[in-house]
């Protein structure tokens, strides 16, 4: 923690900014072990503060690294961060991807004019991207978790159960093995449902020769896993046989492009060029992945947008999809780790096209 | 749906502005019916828009009130923000506690002149908490369906199980009853981890002779249920039955307080007086209450620090505690609607200190 609180500090004279006020609950939790629902952390070269309300006074004492100092505010936490400064000029930088407008005017009320207000950025993000070992191992046992759990879903069969009967079979499963819960709400989608990229899952009975996409993942120690598999519950179709191959193909080759230096860019491109030349290119409209770790969505972004290069000990999805409206989705989803020569992967489920009844 | 959007249109003079961007999403849910994770509306007198991207196309179709026009952005819904804006000059409202300051910066980079944005406070909650009959009903569901997961958890059984075996019990219960799942992170906790009101359940087995702090909800159609039960596994002595039957006082006090007309405040104090008497007041340390709905903490608030009066048709929870630090912890709470002539009592598990093995 105080390895992770001291790179932060490095990081504010960029800012530019003497302190760092975090009030991303996330991002207080990477920093200081709290894992409450109120807090906010103050971090700079000679300063390592910690606050949260009455209700926490005994699990943060718990949980908080001592190296921070604990206060317990009175009323709103950010009416009291004043009293945490040191006198004299302060440049204060908050994180602008959190603070509301609401919240940020609040506490400008309550500062001194000799508080400078400085918008942040992402302060904590680009250290939570590269994952330390502990990281890795907790995510990597999320993903043998999530794994173990469709494994019992595969053998406990699809055809004639309901999409929500196996999206809570999965979720039973990965507590009962260990998990916190699912890192994020299951998706169980067959036939044309697929091809939603985000579908619920539904009181619907899945039947024979159906695409069925299963995209879960279960919660470790705060850290989550993230995967998808197309299963098949006898022949699907030319057409939907034909897309998973596809897919399967532009998996493999979104993962030969995921390594350190490459930019988010060009992994995703490397992965939608095959998907692209088959003429699929309208069916594939999200990124290839995201960053996994104490959230499901972080840093890099894999995506024709992304700003992102690739560095060792990223932890990313590489999940290429393609969905014809109507008829059905097709996702194949890994996590892996970004290593300088290529990608180390967590996932453990086979990508071939898997037949169960 | 419509109702609501025009509601909420009723009170764009005084915020003043001419149009509402609403980026909260369970706003956006509240007012367009949709419950995907990307999407915001704007209304205003003539307008009725909804903007979502690529991978809601679908869900949104289905979910989304016809009477808005919908719209999917390419990029970032903020940046097409403009495009749904009538030509002339608009004093536009946005979402102050919701936005962040950098999506604030942002939109108003994408902004004409033209556009002021106007910081519009709280826009859609008071509408929200004032709920119709048929938001009455979902959280009667709700409420229903956690009572009969308590009650077969009782059927079950304490002693012997861990805090986290039991909170999984809940949990599976609800789901089988019907519900989408919980509302909120059960809270159970034995003996003296009772002591802290917003315990994590743990790997740790019950007792004998201890007091249990059962706090929990089930979410039926996108509305909550909230209920606190202490339970004890046999006498759990006399100081820990006595701070029961105190808090009991308190709670039943706090429920005549609550009625149409009645301050947050008051109603808050009607109970806390109870406490205070009895020499505990250091040992209750939160608010009296909060509403519930489509999220577990809402509108309108009952603590010594609320600007709320209690109005007909609020769902709100009352639930004093006492919690003595190392020792145990005692917490009752209902969930009730709000008429003229008093509390509606949502909870049907009774309120006598019920010992279960």
């Amino acid at each position: 923690m105080r390895r992770r609180a001291a790179a932060l500090a490095e990081r504010l004279p960029g800012a530019p900014a003497d302190l760092a006020l975090i009030t991303s609950l996330v991002n207080v939790r990477y920093l200081t072990g709290y894992t409450g629902s109120n807090g906010l952390a103050l971090v700079g070269p000679d300063t390592l503060a910690f606050m949260t309300d009455f209700r926490y006074i005994e699990q943060s004492a718990a949980e908080v690294d001592p190296a921070f100092e604990r206060t317990i505010a009175i009323v709103e936490l950010l009416d009291e961060v004043s009293e945490l400064l040191p006198p004299g000029p302060v440049r204060l930088a908050f994180e602008d991807a959190d603070l509301s407008v609401r919240s940020h005017t609040r506490l400008r009320e309550r500062l001194d004019d000799r508080v400078e207000l400085v918008a942040g950025g992402d302060l904590v993000e680009p250290l939570r991207a590269i994952k330390e070992p502990d990281e890795i191992q907790r995510i990597r046992r999320a993903a043998e978790i999530a794994d173990a759990a469709l494994r019992q879903v595969m053998a406990d069969g699809l055809i004639g159960r309901t999409e929500l009967e196996v999206a809570d079979a999965l979720e039973r499963s990965m507590r009962a093995l260990g998990a916190r819960g699912p890192s994020f709400d299951s998706i169980v989608a067959a036939g044309p449902h697929g091809a939603l990229p985000h579908a619920e899952p539904r009181p619907v009975t899945i039947g024979a020769g159906e695409l069925v996409v299963i995209d879960w993942g279960a919660e470790f120690e705060g850290y989550c896993s993230d995967c998808t598999r197309t299963l098949a519950t006898g022949d699907p179709g030319e057409p939907a046989q034909a897309a998973y191959e596809l897919v399967r193909e532009a998996q493999l080759a979104g993962l030969e492009a995921v390594r350190a230096g490459v930019s988010g860019r060009d992994a995703d491109l490397a992965a939608r060029a095959v998907i692209d030349a088959a003429g699929h290119a309208e069916h594939f409209g999200h990124g290839l992945g995201h960053g996994v770790g104490l959230e499901i969505h972080e840093g890099p972004r894999l995506s024709r947008r992304s700003d992102s290069v690739l560095e060792s000990g990223n932890v990313v999805t590489v999940e290429p999809g393609v969905y014809v409206p109507g008829e059905f989705g097709v996702r194949i989803e890994d996590l892996v780790v970004v290593t300088d020569s290529g990608p180390e992967i967590l996932t453990t489920v086979p990508k071939e096209l898997i037949f169960v009844d």
